[in-house]
């Protein structure tokens, strides 16, 4: 017989079909095992634990965490849970443990971030405003399905709108968003919090409403000894399928000044493959941690071939009728980053050719730190 | 020099990225070690592979995956790469790896399904029609934060807008999908497949368009230990919070002939436990694998206490006044499934007060292969 607090009954029933699960039960939840929280954040701290009583060694990657780089060392206690406690400052952060040389996500954190192949396990740490999931209007961010004409498959690709866009009308401007190399269109919403500085600038009047859209940038799985394209996949993708569908799928402006395009790292040099011989359809490029790839010669680099960036856009880089529509071309990159030089290069380019560039050179690396960083300067630049 | 083909130089520059990411190379990628492809879809066949040369034994948990159960032995080969290739009828299938008692996601496969406490490696295997990605219109998943004035806290659920709704007008009805025990907001629209087989279902016209509202069914960590909620902690969430949300947000008919409201294991119980005191509200009601917990008196269990739910609720099972606008109650229970007595005995309580109740008993248990059928079955007699 059903009896009183049904909801207690739901609890009872749902512990009861845990436990028959052998997954779980392998994950230390139950009473068999200690159990275990992870990741635990308190006090300015993050605590990271696994439970894995016969591994020889423990380390955590995480991009990002100071002091954690390419591993840090945990250490275990007597019921085989090994445990690293790191002073980590508000963001988010990816990280993932490395059992024994097997790489191993948090199994007790259901919060992931994806790569193109393969996940993280994701820690927000609370305490930036501007970053925070905070109590203001949210917007949604949707994972959509479409078929790329230009690639005979289905492909991915995130899209965030503003807060009301469901129930509301009128038409938005667009910003494309472009991840970085070796990650995925899921990469941006979830370490990149690209939601919820949205949501925040939006909150606070600092940037208009607007629809950003993540797609996928990489066309394949990375094989570094396999075939490379020989097309510019993504290039054919993003003008062929992406823009189309994003124009007829939302109320979107769907003209040169309701459109911006940004990327970190490799979506950089995406932006400016797409956006410079397309300068036409973009009022606004962002290049973050990025430039022209190639634009430094490697001291023992394969000797160059074929024409250079510059040599292949001209027309467009000298189109004096252009420019006047460019309303920002920003680029903005670490002190410390490894392509800081390629940055200056790149932006060196453009001034001889009459751009106006705002190009920002930021403390740090290559780092998620300051890409949410760039992001938060650059959103509220745009359809001002 | 950039030069010729500039996507070939951000090939590049993406691998020389991704080696410098020390956690990559603990995957796998690179010259270091085998290369490893994980899952292989092929022939009906879906073969699992991971990299872990240092380990005793390796095991493939997963649910639904025939033979799988608690765990199938992984075979190593002399690269320390363990695999194991397994027949597979098409749909989509939750796996994990457990090395030397650690429970691994799959370090190379980008795809997840998130539970409520840890997160699964997906895989998908195309061949049923009904629920495959198909060149069909698509709908969006959007991924929702709102605030949870019962819970004081931030709350995610998972939305499904129709095909043409973002840029569309008009009004939808709304069908809210409950998780079950262990769960997320995010599993139905992962392992569940819930966007594409409404995708499916209405491009073939057999389901109206729908928005199809998932959230969160727990309102907390399982912890068998410690302190259980004294309140119905989800129904005031649900009642409060969540549809005050979907109708304020989305263009939506707020009226009872446009809601229903169904969920599979946990999730029925909650639907019955939110459903039946507010009849008034819901037209449609469906119970996947599931019933009223504890409505069979376990043999040693605890002496039952406090009324049963026949009686909390008697008002309103024996008002016919209710009854007409009932469109659709609607059971569906595996003879296999551990609950099938339950869902027997639930189904014969509401007969015996007059309820028009569909008792679908099917083949198998208590798994994700019956629930996205019963998804399936259900959706197109909603609405009509």
């Amino acid at each position: 017989m059903t009896r009183h607090c049904p909801n207690l009954l739901v609890v009872a029933a749902a512990a009861t079909i845990l436990l028959l699960n052998p997954a779980v039960q392998a994950q230390g939840f139950g009473g068999r095992g200690p159990r275990v929280v992870s990741p635990e954040v308190a006090d300015g701290k993050v605590t990271f634990r696994i439970l894995a009583p016969e591994a020889k060694a423990v380390q955590l990657s995480g991009s990002d965490i100071p002091g954690v780089g390419g591993g840090a060392e945990l250490t275990k206690n007597d019921q085989g849970v090994w445990e690293a406690s790191l002073d980590v400052a508000p963001g988010c952060y990816r990280y993932n443990f490395n059992v024994d040389g097997v790489s191993v996500i948090d199994p007790r954190n259901p919060a992931t971030s994806e790569s193109n192949a393969n996940t993280w396990s994701l820690v927000a740490v609370p305490g930036a405003d501007w970053m925070d999931t905070r109590e203001v209007p949210h917007g949604a961010v949707a994972e959509v399905t479409y078929h790329s004409s230009s690639l005979n498959r289905f492909r991915r690709m995130h899209v965030y709108t503003p807060p009301g866009y469901e129930n509301g009308e009128g038409r938005f401007p667009v910003f494309y968003l472009l991840h970085g190399a070796s990650d995925s269109d899921n990469s941006w919403s979830t370490v990149g919090r690209a939601g919820f500085i949205l949501d925040n600038l939006i909150a606070t009047g600092k940037a208009k409403p607007m629809i950003v859209v993540m797609p996928a940038g990489h066309t394949g799985a990375f094989s570094f000894g396999g075939p490379r394209p020989t097309v510019d996949e993504f290039s054919e993708d993003f003008l062929k399928d992406i823009m189309p569908y994003v124009e007829s799928h939302y109320r979107v402006h769907a003209d040169r000044q309701h459109r911006a395009l940004a990327g970190l790292s490799m979506g950089g040099g995406q932006t400016l493959n797409i956006g410079i011989p397309h300068l036409d359809q973009f009022a606004y490029l962002g290049v973050y941690s990025s430039g022209i790839f190639g634009i430094i010669p490697r001291p023992n680099g394969p000797a160059p071939q074929g024409p250079t960036f510059e040599e292949q856009h001209r027309a467009v880089l000298d189109n004096a009728a252009l420019k006047p529509g460019l309303k920002l071309f920003w680029f903005a990159t670490g002190k410390d980053d490894f392509l800081i030089e390629t940055s200056r290069a790149t932006v060196a380019m453009f001034k001889k050719h009459g751009f106006n560039v705002a190009f920002k050179e930021t403390e740090g690396g290559h780092t998620w730190i300051n890409w949410r960083e760039y992001l938060n300067e650059f959103a509220p630049q745009l359809f001002q």
